[in-house]
């Protein structure tokens, strides 16, 4: 059966979520389907910025950090983001980057298992997590190591001299996704730490941290929670870790009083200890604004609708590009995968740049994937139809095959 | 000879930076001596703030990256913030915070000399500098120990088992500036490296990394540079540095080809690695604002003026509290000083609140400090005559003795 654009137009007139997709600034002629690199505009944002310059910072100054509680956003975005991932409260907090997050929980694993050399990961995880690992290790050469394997050999990889397992939920080319509830178990039978990256489940499928017993998370904000260029990361630690996770990197704002600027280190109660040095407060302004169009989401609708999407998409291109050598990337059940689709494709490259010069927007990841974002609060299944059809007219008429999409450029 | 009011209004009237206080947003009825906290938003940055937010973000979303130079914007900031520290082309980037930063250049030094244990720093420096090594230390647990002096003491404690010397140049509470040249020429002929915290001295007073020799810096941009609340801190390496210093903290922005997702962390070329995460592009946005009006500061012009307020405010608060038990921190000779002027006071949080209250703002730092900070950029003469006028009045008539004044809020 050939989905229809009219089915898609019925699809999207019963879609719960379908309100959410006027609250976010959609630019004209564009089929945005780049949610997990940069999330769309919330309308709400802008004006929440301009009060943070021109009355906040502007005006009110220094008392901001009481008045306008910028020195407690950390926390109260981080409650706020703990509703998409099953965080319960004040076990979240926003604060600096992944990488940066990461490392902070890293160590404090690390720290937790000082008898244990081997930190588990797999070959899907973000580089730049394996990076974190590696430039740790390199610095203490003491024996620590990073063991990688395939994502699907990691639950049989985590033995007994496994100090910490630091997987991405969902991985960022293929969509794979871990059972998180799985692989905790399997690691706290053998009193291993795991350390989950949610960078592309938050906003995109439903999380239970709490539920699924984990140790540790990060996650990104700038993707599916649509927290703006660059927004701040978050951290979740179980509560039973609060009083023993202890961070390598640690500053002012992790003190337990941090205005008596004691000359000693003493760490503050519970997850504060994770938060570090001052806050880039107008990027938080924005990612706040953004988490508060989140309030009344109901997550198992965001996760249909996500759903919907990716297998509509699927079922798109595969009946419309059979003839091209397109080979979707990642496990074809649902429940086993996050919100993007994406494809192995020859000249991907070019493919992905002929798309985005034709408005629909994705990206390319090396060597050979083209891939789609599917943000259940504003796609729509029109737009996932439209996506298909216009990848099938450029590979049928070769629109990828110019110049100017051939040659890559460099980022510098 | 007292100074009058006149006095002040003909320095005001003479000084060739005058012309700079119309850029910057003035609150009505505040006299601002808090730059070394928030300093003042240059009248420029709205519009940028705002650019950033409805276009590249809402509009030109992902291309940004490239199109708006988002990407290189750590680099491009930081070769403005080069010119007020002497810090040359292409060797300070803008990323993270102070203490990240401070934490990416200690285990950096820690790893460039593994056959020492000592890391020296004084009891002037800012806690969180303190806690930074102190977390690492109680991280690594492997003999590495924070020795702590005299700020007086520290070139005296610089022996051949340091490994680094990590010290702010301008003490936070006192004023007092340590010799930046001769200690590092110290360090240097004992092997050790030194990492300054240039945090209230970028914008206050001449720095001159290269010239001086310096190895290492971090410092801060939201306070004399007025880029916003929480704005990034900056790193500097001194090119020799470049190829050997390699942080434990490193990330995909630090990567030789970041965009290839390599699985090998494989560090860029020179001062690029210093870089880690994804940076919060709002706030980069608004510190790139705000340096574009240091473009053309003389910064001989901006430590005369600064010398100019210090010495304007120190002079009448001596001469109109005499009575009053006030004693200047710090030493007396300007070259010796950053560009605030604190006095330890009996009841010094009442007093700072009493003149809060009265549209002065300072701050107050335990355990009885009043803090008055002199932005040459903006701050006057006449507001300095106001200031201390106001101060004596307080302590003459006993203003502060109020039960709002006196009661310290919790910062939570």
């Amino acid at each position: 059966m050939t989905i229809t654009r009219d089915h898609c137009t019925t699809l999207d007139a019963n879609d719960p979520l379908r309100h959410f997709r006027e609250r976010y600034h959609l630019p004209k002629g564009k089929i945005y389907l780049d949610g997990n690199s940069l999330g769309l505009m919330a309308e709400s944002v802008p004006a929440r910025v301009t009060d943070a310059v021109t009355r906040q910072w502007a005006e009110d100054l220094i008392t901001s950090w009481n008045r306008n509680n910028w020195f407690t956003m950390p926390r109260s975005i981080g409650n706020k983001i703990a509703r998409l991932v099953g965080g319960g409260t004040d076990n979240v907090i926003v604060a600096d980057t992944i990488s940066i997050n990461l490392f902070k929980l890293l160590t404090s694993a690390l720290a937790m298992r000082r008898d244990r050399k081997i930190i588990l990961s797999d070959t899907g995880n973000f580089p730049s997590d394996l990076y974190v690992a590696q430039g740790l290790n390199n610095f203490l050469a003491d024996g620590h190591e990073l063991k990688t394997v395939a994502p699907e050999d990691v639950i049989a990889s985590i033995t007994s001299d496994v100090a910490v397992v630091m997987v991405t939920e969902v991985d960022y080319r293929t969509a794979r996704r871990h059972n998180m509830k799985a692989l905790i178990a399997k690691a706290h039978t053998v009193g291993a730490l795991v350390i989950w990256d949610l960078s592309h489940s938050a906003g995109a499928i439903p999380v239970d941290l709490l539920g699924d017993n984990a140790d540790f998370a990060v996650g990104c904000t700038y993707k599916y929670i649509n927290g703006g260029p660059g927004s701040q990361a978050f951290v979740f630690v179980h509560p039973r870790h609060h009083a023993t996770a202890m961070p390598a990197l640690v500053g002012w704002w992790g003190h337990e009083n941090p205005f008596a600027f004691d000359l000693e280190w003493k760490a503050a109660d519970g997850l504060v200890r994770q938060q570090c040095g001052t806050q880039a407060i107008l990027s938080l302004v924005a990612l706040d604004a953004a988490l508060d169009e989140w309030a009344d989401v109901d997550m198992l609708a965001m996760q249909k609708k996500s759903h919907s999407l990716c297998q509509t998409f699927i079922d798109l291109v595969e009946a419309s590009c059979a003839k091209h050598r397109l080979k979707l990337a990642g496990p074809r059940n649902m429940a086993e995968r996050g919100s993007h689709v994406s494809f192995q494709c020859d000249e991907g490259y070019a493919v992905m740049q002929a798309l985005i010069s034709k408005g629909v927007v994705g990206d390319f990841r090396a060597p050979d994937m083209i891939r789609f974002g599917f943000a259940p609060l504003y796609n729509t299944h029109v737009e996932v139809f439209e996506a298909a059809a216009m990848l099938a007219e450029i590979l049928d008429k070769r629109l990828w095959d110019k110049p100017e999409f051939l040659t890559r450029k460099k980022v510098t």
